[in-house]
């Protein structure tokens, strides 16, 4: 978990990982006070309504990833290694970040799909973020000469995403060992249609599964 | 919706489209007898518990999808046609079955990832049986010939079902219009890999995305 300043952080860390482990639906105002070790009003005085909580912990959850999945992808030289760093990285994240639970962002997308309001906005706005910094690194790839010039990066993106899905669930619901392996090897293979195999050969080895 | 012959059956019926909005969290037997039009009670004749609602509505939504995704597939040849045509079906099913919202499994895969208990392992149930079912027709083209007999099978399904989640959430929360589209261009690449291209080349064509 994040080292915690300030009362505010304090409640952040704790409810991230409530919404970690229940969803962020869970996260009501009263749980989250007592799981706080504190009075319900005591938590009023920092967060109005549980909405509050929820926006507030979705933009935790950004912060609490930066320093395990986007800052150690920034060292890499731009291109494929970069790229190749931050999708590593994003795999698993929020166990390696500490959470006791899976990505809230991950299940948020599941659980509010078909709600609307001012929570689905947010996890909406998150996503496309995520979306933009992956497309922006396979851009940067592309430039370099390390995937194809006439590759459709929006594909790419969205097969990306759902082998970081399969992989939250294989990970984290069906407890699968290979999880790792499986979601690197879907991931080389998707590089290799990329042209990352004929451009730098000894960064993706063609995968046969 | 299904017909709903019996009682029971109106308030599977319900459920099902509740759970599939909101989730299976959000089916309290309060909320559960106002939708239908009955007292707590006169549900209570039914379901017992929270709980029993749960199960049932799991197993509700097995019945529910199957004349839309397995019964449609049964009736194409053993191998890749068959095949196609039942992971074809399941994209998006839920809405084609008449339900309002997503897959109520899939969204359980992410609600109940961290949580035990008796809901939880219906959902690996299911899961388990579905992920069994594709791997039945998987061996079963490769035994027609139509993908290579060196294909790692546990891999494909596992990389199937990041396809199907991604479309998920493209189709469901992103309300993306070419969600299709996408899905169908990731599962030809997924199909080329597995050696459709060299043995069916009238059936899936390498997509170069």
């Amino acid at each position: 978990m994040g080292i915690a300043n300030t009362t505010r952080e304090r409640i952040l860390d704790t409810g991230l990982a409530m919404a970690s482990q229940s969803g962020l639906e869970a996260v009501t105002l009263g749980v989250l006070a007592s799981n706080v070790g504190m009075s319900k009003s005591g938590l009023f005085a920092h967060f109005h309504s549980k909405e509050a909580v929820q926006l507030s912990l979705l933009e935790h959850s950004e912060r609490f990833a930066a320093p395990v999945v986007v800052e150690p992808a920034m060292k890499f030289p731009e291109g494929l290694p970069r790229l190749q760093s931050l999708v590593t990285n994003w795999f698993g994240w929020a166990q390696r970040a500490g959470l006791p639970g899976g990505c809230p962002v991950a299940a948020g997308l599941f659980e509010y799909d078909d709600v609307g309001g001012v929570v689905h906005d947010k996890i909406h706005e998150i996503a496309a973020r995520w979306r933009e910094l992956l497309c922006t690194l396979t851009t940067q790839a592309i430039q370099q000469g390390h995937l194809r010039r006439d590759l459709d990066i929006g594909q790419f993106v969205w097969e990306l995403f759902g082998i970081y899905l399969s992989h939250h669930v294989s990970s984290r619901f069906q407890k699968e060992k290979d999880s790792d392996k499986r979601a690197q090897t879907a991931f080389a293979a998707l590089l290799a249609r990329a042209g990352a195999e004929s451009n730098v050969k000894r960064k993706a080895t063609r995968s046969r599964f």
